[in-house]
């Protein structure tokens, strides 16, 4: 019975999933899923990206996801880009995003007149996997700190994933990381991931970042 | 209906938990049940601490938490202490360890003839939290990387620990990172918390935790 209730409500998020991705596709609205680890960057990526979209004029809106507080959403929103903040205590504190709390966040952007958005997920590299936002992409961020070995041990987020991006990359110098190691175990997982290694600390190469948005906008 | 399934699960986790408890307590056994973020580095301090508990004559038993791979029991395996590994991908890829994995890893140990069993929780600040997995004390790690503003995001870990273990400190010259803000955002979630900062690269500090460890021993 646990299982078929389970059925159900993956059923009802993937429909209004797919719902939030035909009218994004009607707007020619760019959808993005960034999840993570706690601490990995996700935020901080924003802060530099955020001044960069607003100066291309790409119109943009941002769906912070959080357990509980607003301290994310408070870091960026002096950036006059409209951001949503998600709570997802009064569901009970759950540990990812589904479609059910995205869309109406998602209307409340009016994102049908937008050409950006970026849901930053709960910082968790287990479940947000498993739920279907109605993102067009996925996006995870693995910080050089924790190691060569995340790709193996939470495969389903590297495979539900389109892009990598490695974070912290001006801490190489002071860390016994191994990159190549990291980006073969990606690869392991996913053999078409694509790759971006940035500094979010430093900006280094956060217009790489900012060039494959532009490159996947949908007009 | 939901909502009855999920009570009956938590109560179902909370009396094996008990059980097992009260079994460790006629043994004398310490079980800990570490947990933080992927990356902190919960296996790395494992491999500092164990030489050293086994050093001191502590009957050391290990449970490592995975979704899959034996990644990080095969990384401690060389160090003459029992380690059960619990792979939750066929409970559904579980994004935790309830009660009902962890008795049977305990049984496999013989936990009753150990002094000591560390259970290494799946890499999550959210969910591991939420289910007791019937240890005497729960032990969150958190890395200096991560940023100071996790227990205010994360909150249900902090209160449901007693011990946090601030790992990383070598990488604080490298860091924008403001310590006093970490351990008050620590307190102001949990008063109580203990706290242990340390280095599992360069070993700074380890001899505190492996103290606080066997301070807490029952025998």
């Amino acid at each position: 019975m646990k299982i078929e209730i389970l059925k159900n409500v993956l059923e009802v998020n993937d429909n209004l999933a797919n719902d939030i991705r035909e009218k994004s596709d009607k707007s020619k609205t760019l959808v993005l899923n960034m999840m993570s680890s706690p601490g990995s960057g996700k935020t901080s990526i924003l802060e530099k990206l955020l001044p960069k979209l607003l100066f291309n004029g790409i119109k943009t809106g941002i769906i912070e996801g959080d357990i509980t507080t607003t301290r994310d959403a408070d870091r960026i929103i002096g950036n006059e880009i409209p951001v949503v903040q998600i709570n997802t205590e009064k569901f009970g504190g759950d540990c990812h995003l589904g479609s059910e709390v995205v869309k109406p966040a998602l209307d409340q952007l009016h994102y049908e007149k937008l050409d950006l958005v970026i849901i930053e997920n709960v910082g968790n590299l287990v479940c947000p996997a498993e739920f279907d936002t109605g993102a067009d992409k996925n996006i995870v961020v693995i910080s050089v700190t924790e190691g060569e070995d995340k790709p193996l041990k939470y495969p389903l987020m590297f495979r539900v994933c389109e892009l990598s991006v490695i974070n912290k990359v001006d801490l190489l110098p002071f860390l016994n990381f191994d990159m190549e190691q990291l980006t073969a175990n990606i690869r392991q997982i996913n053999p078409n991931m694509e790759i971006i290694k940035i500094s979010a600390q430093t900006d280094e190469n956060v217009d790489a970042l900012l060039k494959w948005i532009q490159n996947n906008l949908k007009n």
